[in-house]
């Protein structure tokens, strides 16, 4: 292991993920923990527990710390503006876990995180623009704007899920106000929603037995009954494809990048989903922007936002050194 | 005058519009031409001639020309991959210039080239990041991003009209495979599409009666009577407005703009078209972003594009300017 290591911590709304990386990127410890339904003093309880129990199973020093958060996060201050599964709404989470920790502490949006980790060491290695979708429950946005990740004026930028696609489409999720988002649309929510829709209109498909047996029809379900080659559940993943290929259309002509990366838990679909994706881009995408930008799978899974963490840590570490001391 | 001085421009569909600019961004000379319909060599030498016109014009020696073209651009050559109006795709237009001018030329986007007359001395200045939609005949955007103009992985980026909000939209125009476009719901061409839509359902109102007088409507039709106080015409711009907000909501959460600033042609509407565009825009943002991001009507008219091109041209000679000298 290099001398210098950091901490790398993904947390979601129901679980959180702690790992020790070295410069490159590679983990070594990992710590996983559940956090479902926890008020906000017992999950800082269990959120540095996490960090200090995988700090001292790493076998070099710690330098820093890196969150990758799922909230809206004012840069400006480290608070958290906008927290849909987790009660940290408001709350100093940086400058809490600085002191908890005792070690310098950067957060960032989880899905920035998983962006930096495929910048850092996946799909997106080598390339000035990318635009990462992380599709699971939410679709999360990471953006790689000339060679650095895009956070916005005050740090909560690339909300990518919440573009509109469809202006009278359906109700956004959580707090989002708005109809008709990406989010919507192309989520592993919508997956479920869509797929106990054509359940139900297809009693004689797999997935319409498995809705009369009373099963859940889910994400992973759905998934599932396409691979083993049921008709109603590839239709569904494909028009939950070409919603989301409306979106990576929309986003090849808003950046012209030179990928778009798709990660996520929905990726379990593997082309099912992204086929009919790149179908869509292709047809509506402007001809220079789509010849140039690749729509690839994502390299990690789900430690993405973990590895990501790491990464900005390592990055914040790199900006305090003084100049020309070695790493 | 300063020492220093530049040309600025702003090539259009119609019309070419040259100008010389001090390092202030002052325009002090400008020559306006025709160009419509012109084939690909005379529309060369309008174009030079222009620019020799003005040159000739201006009491101070001329460092570089910079251009606004209404087409998709590979930075990597000068070429223009894509060109609605203008006969001079797959031309090495910067090439081509600089060759006839003997002098540097820098090549851009027109939109990009108003969003960043707008970061130097407009509507944007003091930001990191903002969006800039410029809306006539079509929508062009320019992306101010971390304090510089983002062009893209090639060059092509910030096609901003061409973002999907309505899946199953109209086609939309010229070269535009894509339906629902932004573009196609709230450019000045939706608005005489529309317009012309309801004068039809609404035949005693001051627009219906137009229709029926064998007006043509178009935007500055709907504009005028809707000044006027006609409800019909009040209403059309109300709708595009509306349209427009989605896509201004669109932007605030993919970026988290410090502002978004609306100019081109349309803007003659004024509130009547901004005050809906506000309103819907604020519905759908998340409120984070929207809190943050201000909607703005833009500082420059149709002068934007040429001083967005002199700001070019100044910038280039800065970067190849020997460190220390004096500007």
């Amino acid at each position: 292991m290099s001398a210098e290591c950091v901490i790398g911590v993904d947390l979601g709304g129901t679980k959180v993920l702690a790992g020790v990386l070295d410069g490159e990127l590679n983990v070594h410890n990992r710590v996983y923990r559940s956090v479902h339904g926890l008020p906000q003093g017992e999950l800082i309880e269990v959120i540095v527990a996490a960090v200090e129990e995988v700090r001292a199973a790493a076998d070099a020093e710690i330098s820093a710390v890196g969150f990758g958060i799922p909230c809206l996060i004012d840069q400006r201050t480290g608070v958290a503006t906008m927290a849909v599964n987790l009660p940290i709404r408001d709350m100093p989470f940086r400058d809490v876990m600085a002191e908890r920790l005792g070690l310098p502490v950067h957060v960032d949006n989880d899905a920035n995180m998983a962006a930096l980790a495929e910048f850092r060491a996946g799909a997106a290695v080598g390339v000035t623009d990318a635009v990462v979708l992380t599709i699971g429950t939410g679709i999360g946005g990471g953006l790689i704007l000339n060679g650095r990740l895009y956070r916005g004026a005050i740090g909560s930028g690339a909300e990518l899920g919440h573009m509109v696609i469809e202006v009278d489409g359906p109700r956004c999720q959580g707090n989002c106000p708005n109809h008709g988002c990406l989010e919507v649309l192309a989520s592993g929510t919508a997956l479920a929603r869509e797929g106990t829709r054509i359940a139900g209109e297809r009693s004689d498909s797999l997935l319409g037995r498995a809705l009369a047996d009373g099963r859940t029809v889910n994400g992973a379900l759905v998934t599932e009954l396409a691979h083993d080659g049921d008709q109603a559940a590839i239709d569904t993943l494909a028009l939950i494809g070409r919603n989301l290929g409306v979106g990576i259309a929309n986003y090849l002509n808003i950046f012209n990048p030179d990928v778009v990366v798709i990660g996520g838990g929905v990726i379990a679909a593997g082309e099912l989903l992204m086929a009919p994706a790149r179908e869509e881009a292709a047809r509506r995408a402007l001809p220079t922007m789509r010849d140039h930008g690749r729509i690839v799978v994502a390299s990690f899974g789900p430690e993405a936002g973990m590895v990501g963490a790491g990464a900005l840590a390592l990055d914040e570490l790199g900006k305090t050194r003084p100049e020309g001391s070695v790493s």
